[in-house]
């Protein structure tokens, strides 16, 4: 990450240096897909999926052979503001749990086939409350980018990225409110648990935050309104840019994560697609913020990178029929 | 099947003698997801995928270790109204396709791990034009069914079911209005390749199909507008019940199979759903109609099954959450 982003104003400049979509790929994996024994257009999102994979690896027939998984966790000092009915300890023990394979995306990634990493960041410094002042100094902030970058395979074919960490919905809340206004309403949701006063407690903290750090740079709200892992996040996203590894990020605070990335230059997330629309409320409008449309909707809200891990499988769907279809002409079906 | 159905009235009466969902297993289902190292309900529907499949496998941990996947083909007399832009020789020529293993749905099943079988209904011998009399007659209905539920692997812990067959989204538009009503125009889309002017012809045509067999029954109307390939998704459908195994239905085509058996009784239907929602515009107000929520929505529309085969990846992932997650109490996570 070092030779990525020296500080956060360096995250401003960084789309011109880093890999572009090879368009000369995509397209002849586009050609390559209207010659395959079915309707042209009629694999639908598969085909697009197809065509994306290609224009990141820079090749007509990408492969998945080896898919990686990251999670990333964190704990936040916007926790003192009561914003969650679990106590952060939790976050450690569901670390824990995903080291001992026992978590929902333990799971998901062995039937997808993706190898899991967890990445424990800090946990017990959590980072301030960000009503107070920044969540994280830059430093800080630079400093848990450049695990995030470390951490990934620059030899994985795609990268599924996810999170943990107790009270990181507020935190999500608040990075996308800090980065695309709107109401602090629009952008909160019971995350795991909260009633209807525990709701118009985070909109409050939200709004609070937001006002606060409104005068920042969207990459410094990363470091002023984000915590560990989304910064994390962030660096990972970036790194893998770096080595052409498409990535699919997970659900709500996933992608909230990388929207001070959005709000810098959009391209900077043109090799990620969203795996999974949270049934938390906030997501669906993020999603439209930023101009992608999620793989798949099942109304799940866990976090992790499951819905990461389900989306993986229908890349692979769509790069098995993309490699293996017969053409017209081998298969010497008509319509061709 | 002959000893499910001797003819199509005995439909009417069938889901008395057929086995139920197992409520029983599927509170136990849901009891077990309420312990595992999660927010309550935070899988959505992957938490119901697994109760329904536990409540129809009649045990609170089912496993997916066989699953089977069935694609029926067949030709339509329909085709004489010029409603296709393909000849049906193409139905033979990707049946061929299908045995090569150069289709989508070859990819998809073995990426999905299921077993594939292929079978041909008397391709040399499409139905009659249901404009000028009923497509089948009631014996050759039950000779399709028969062999449908013949395929039909008891064993099988899943079966997932497609079709192919020039013309047939001819005949499941007409099925679905005359089944459940509407205006012609509501079904119809313009399947594999038609333009306006087919898209005109093809309401044409199904209206006048409908009305001709309107004071037919719902399993009458299998016959009478449907075609073999149809007939055969119903008797597996019905076999598959009759074995306790749950069937996820392919597109639009698929689902219109089987709206005469949900137009005689929903009940026969309980042990289904439904694996993708069409870009074929009908397919959204079928699923509505018959008060089912598709699990994927990809914006393909091939057939083959091959929605069937990515939404087997999602009910795969559901289980293998469902047998494999750690309980609160054992990975020692507070909140349980």
């Amino acid at each position: 990450m070092t030779d990525l982003v020296q500080n956060l104003a360096d995250v401003a400049g960084l789309a011109e240096t880093l890999p572009r979509f090879d368009e000369a790929a995509a397209e002849a994996a586009k050609a390559r897909q209207n010659t395959l024994t079915k309707p042209p257009g009629s694999l639908g999102r598969l085909e697009d999926l197809a065509a994306f994979m290609a224009g990141w690896r820079g090749t007509a027939q990408p492969r998945i052979d080896t898919a990686q998984a990251l999670v990333f966790a964190g704990n936040h000092g916007i926790c003192a503001q009561g914003v969650n009915p679990f106590p952060q300890e939790v976050t450690a023990q569901m670390v824990a749990n995903f080291e001992a394979g026992g978590a929902a995306i333990n799971q998901l990634c062995r039937e997808a086939g993706a190898a899991l990493s967890v990445v424990a960041l800090d946990l017990d410094r959590p980072t301030a409350d960000f009503t107070g002042g920044p969540a994280m100094s830059e430093t800080e902030c630079i400093e848990a980018m450049t695990r995030g970058a470390a951490a990934v395979d620059p030899e994985a074919d795609v990268l599924i990225l996810g999170e943990m960490g107790i009270g990181n919905s507020t935190v999500a809340a608040a990075l996308a409110h800090g980065i695309f206004g709107g109401a602090a309403e629009d952008w909160v949701g019971r995350g795991t648990g909260s009633d209807a006063a525990g709701l118009r407690l985070k909109a409050r903290v939200v709004a609070e935050g937001a006002a606060r750090h409104a005068d920042l740079s969207p990459a410094q709200k990363l470091a002023a309104l984000g915590g560990r892992e989304q910064a994390a996040i962030c660096g990972a996203v970036l790194a893998a840019r770096a080595a052409r590894v498409p990535v699919i990020l997970d659900g709500f605070i996933c992608t909230a994560a990388t929207a001070p990335l959005y709000g810098t230059d959009p391209a900077l997330l043109a090799h990620c697609v969203i795996g999974h629309v949270s049934a938390e409320p906030g997501h669906r409008r993020l999603c439209e913020a930023m101009d992608k449309t999620p793989i798949l909707s099942l109304d799940m809200a866990l976090g992790e990178g499951s819905g990461a891990a389900l989306a993986l499988m229908i890349v692979k769907g769509a790069l098995a029929c993309h490699n293996g279809m017969a053409t017209f002409a081998e298969a010497g079906v008509s319509g061709g």
